[in-house]
């Protein structure tokens, strides 16, 4: 039987959430990846030392014995300054800045993208060379508002050309192109914005399972996002951002986010196999990721075997993505 | 209190399924409307004489002892000649075409755009002076699908100058554009791509309510199809598209379609009122589609008074636009 060895897969953009359903997907993150970046959104959004470490104890009980890495994060606050950063720097391996609002657990995000806000912390980030991830969408019209974020990842990239960005889960083609183009700037890019456009998520019945944060775009900006990540491109790394909602929560109250985590792996072995792309299956899942952070993860040997994969149709009471299909590649453990 | 009377308003675009969901949704349209187009994408279509007026039977009973006119339509077939359509004609107001597998129940549509198919039921349609209403979706990439299909209308409608060509439900400022090149291009607009973009849709929490093919589209079409229908521009008239499905259908299984009939003459008039534009309300709700289709209407008044109306959460299972909103204008029975 067919077999590949992925040393130490890392996911760039997780979200574990808290309480019940932390106990359901860390477990399932931990089978499949050596680490993940854990975003911070919680209800209130884990904006201290404190807080964080009392997270990431929940997180490592809830993973139980799996060899499994979580590489926190704190919410971006525009009053962290020089001093708290340095002391931070110890715990974190990154900030994300979500701007208000936009999407699940954002509503304490930052709510203007001027210099004059948030100038003190970037520089601070940049001298304490502390990656920067963000995520990119105005408040425009759906379709847009990464498009039109550009413009600010513009202005981020050139004021700060020390300052690593992470644009997280980056959905079109207009991000491939920008990202090429500043030094500073790198890009996660999810599992499901390389297999969906807006066509699987409204195109014929409406699947709520598959809406998410940037929503999936045009089939041009797919295809950009498959040629950069299956080309082993160095700025760019595997972040799932897999986002669990429990079904219920999906298909009454219509909560945006891709639940991915334990078929992640199996989908993208599948997907460079079938674009004759597997040399640089390990570059897009963790070397790229190991260079951009600057860090090397814990050992940590995934077997994928090619033989048939059933995906349950959940996970306690979360529906993954391709629920009750079968995928060609599956994870021995 | 502000009171306005609508002559005889005309719905040409519903639709009113069978069985306990028409027992349901007749009556509401007949407590807001003289007429109706009746759509005939029942599971079998309506392609038959004979089936048209056994449903135009049971429409007829569903609506009871309210004035109101079901406008029968036989679902597009290629084979229907001229002989079957000169006899047709006599219970039909027009013939509805869908391309195969676009929209609900619409498996049995024409596969092929192609005059060869098309062309002696189109010609025979020219002479008896039956207008052709199309469902105008390409099967492309969702946000694509009617802008494709212009050019298909610009075949019909340039290649058979004297078939009147209803564009059913336009959402797109490109089809505006296009209704005014062509003498014998009409269109029908919705209530609910007067009010809403697919950021309603899945700009922020996923809507299955608000979804529907032709899918809501962009800021710029809205405001393209606000000013040909509240300019009373001749060649537009209001189609509901009402289309009702049960709840657990519309939250679990993602049906499309949105639910407008007992609310639509309420959210127009609010509408027209909002942009200084009562004055054309009539046109696009009746006087229009008098014109287009040469046709009158039976006679019957409807009242609407100023103040506010809760729209309800359901009407029997069927979840309205606006369900738990308030609205300016009430209908006064």
């Amino acid at each position: 039987m067919k077999k590949i060895v992925l040393k130490s897969p890392l996911d760039m953009h997780l979200h574990l959430r808290d309480n019940e359903m932390l106990e359901v997907v860390a477990p399932l993150s931990a089978k499949s990846f050596a680490g993940a970046i854990i975003m911070p959104n919680l209800v209130p959004p884990i904006t201290s030392i404190k807080d964080l470490i009392e997270y990431k104890e929940r997180i490592t009980s809830a993973v139980g014995s799996e060899k499994f890495e979580p590489l926190m994060t704190l919410f971006f606050k525009s009053d962290y300054n020089y001093n708290f950063l340095k002391d931070a720097k110890r715990y974190i391996k990154a900030i994300k800045l979500y701007p208000s609002g936009i999407t699940t657990n954002s509503e304490d995000g930052v709510s203007s993208m001027d210099m004059e806000d948030l100038g003190e912390t970037f520089e601070a980030m940049s001298e304490l060379e502390i990656p920067l991830c963000v995520h990119g969408e105005s408040d425009g019209f759906v379709m847009d508002r990464e498009a039109e974020f550009c413009l600010i990842y513009e202005k981020f990239a050139s004021k700060f050309p020390k300052l690593k960005i992470i644009m997280e889960h980056i959905t079109t083609k207009k991000s491939v192109e920008l990202l090429k183009k500043y030094e500073n700037l790198y890009a996660t890019i999810t599992l499901h914005h390389l297999y969906i456009t807006l066509d699987d998520v409204a195109g014929g019945m409406l699947n709520p399972h598959l809406f998410c944060k940037p929503i999936a775009k045009r089939p041009e900006d797919k295809e950009a996002l498959l040629e950069v990540a299956l080309s082993g491109n160095e700025k760019v790394m595997f972040g799932s951002d897999s986002a669990p909602h429990p079904q219920y929560q999906k298909e009454c109250c219509g909560c945006a986010g891709v639940f991915t985590a334990p078929i992640a792996l199996q989908a993208l072995v599948q997907l460079f196999e079938k674009y004759n792309s597997l040399e640089n299956l390990e570059k897009f899942i963790s070397i790229n990721a190991q260079k951009i952070y600057a860090f090397k993860p814990i050992e940590k040997d995934i077997v994928l075997v090619k033989r048939n994969f059933l995906v349950p149709s959940s996970y306690g009471d979360v529906v993954p993505m391709f629920a009750n299909e079968e995928l060609e590649w599956d994870i021995e453990y």
